[in-house]
């Protein structure tokens, strides 16, 4: 009766990208949710994904919506009782980023001015390096520096990297094979496609989507376990 | 060793209306935290409080912050597989507050349209009532209708209440003994005065505050556990 009842249950489903940003602005625009809110719930639990594996951190943060959730996550990283520091590879004109940037800086972690290219440096000061520069919605055919610089750096890394959402550069609708390579990636709210036979460690992060939502866009999601707001996939 | 530098730890500071008020401030103004952010947080921590408990729940919100995070805690209880009822004396005018209803509404959470006068029913119908009415912010000298009807509802209630930040009509500053007489008290961010000699269960929700602002407000708050965002006092 269990095992039956075991084989009924749905696959968790991998939006495309079309879907993902259809999803997110129902959320927005319908569920009256708040890019602030939606964003500190995200960077919480991505915090909450990375601290089960208690490393130094380098997180990398990009000027839109994947670097908001990167900047909250390192805060997060920060009150856990890591010292998380700060690489942010381009100035942003967004009012939330802004305001992540600085509620970071107002709680003492550390920024690096500039990533170094020397690869080791970075293997040698860090267990692990959070890729939170590029997302979903990121046009591929227009990043140019400094992005392609801090991609090619991220690729010659040791230190394993968390990527958030999806790997910095890869297309969300498929899995890159000369693209950067995580250990593990967190994807938020839902996976995307391109992680569908993701080979490294894969959580999902966020634990709010109304059911109707979940119905909506038939997302299966997996089961989370008391008041977790992270589940490993 | 251990002994004498337990006896070293600076005792938790209980804040004055005034310090509340300030310290708050200064996150919006200083910190550039947006509102909905800490309110989200602030539920969240709150749900994860109550869920400890595990009880059906009625949660009255009122129309200002204190109301916010009740509902915002009523959402995460939803997600955390509780069936909270939401009743709400009061419209609100808070474009946050507005979106946080329609949230819950669209979260299909059930709302009472009144509270029933007749205790009995609120006793059988629910193992537990949250308190989100009136917060410290609140000018005590002009609450009137539906307001003290609900606080003479919620005073007369055998099942056990938990208050979110003071119990609803106490003044911050001073403990009440003819007020309603929570079973359990969650102070959002740190405590206020009134709560230096509550007798029942006292929880701390939020884990967000900037080590400066703990520093300066003397806060000398307890350690979280792991990656907690509510610790019991």
């Amino acid at each position: 009766m269990n095992s039956r009842s075991q084989e009924c249950v749905q696959a968790l489903r991998y939006l495309s990208k079309e879907e993902a940003v259809a999803m997110e602005t129902e959320l927005l625009r319908d569920y009256r949710f708040g890019r602030q809110q939606l964003t500190e719930m995200l960077g919480h639990a991505c915090a909450t994904a990375i601290a089960k594996r208690q490393p130094t951190v380098l997180v990398v943060c990009g000027p839109d919506q994947n670097g908001c959730v990167g900047l909250a996550c390192a805060r997060h990283l920060r009150l856990f009782e890591y010292i998380p520091t700060v690489f942010t590879p381009k100035r942003s004109s967004d009012a939330l980023h802004q305001d992540l940037m600085l509620q970071c800086e107002r709680m003492d972690l550390p920024f690096l001015s500039y990533l170094p290219t020397e690869v080791q440096l970075i293997n040698d000061a860090y267990n692990l390096v959070v890729d939170a520069v590029l997302g979903p919605e990121t046009d591929l055919e227009s990043v140019g520096e400094p992005f392609t610089g801090v991609l090619q750096t991220l690729r010659g890394l040791k230190a394993p990297i968390v990527s958030l959402d999806i790997p910095s550069g890869w297309d969300a609708d498929e899995s890159s094979s000369d693209g950067i390579s995580p250990a593990l990636l967190v994807s938020l709210m839902t996976p995307k496609r391109c992680a569908l036979s993701f080979p490294g460690s894969h959580f999902l992060a966020g634990r709010f989507l109304p059911y109707d939502i979940q119905r909506k866009y038939e997302l299966n999601l997996p089961k989370f376990s008391g008041t977790d707001c992270v589940v490993q996939l």
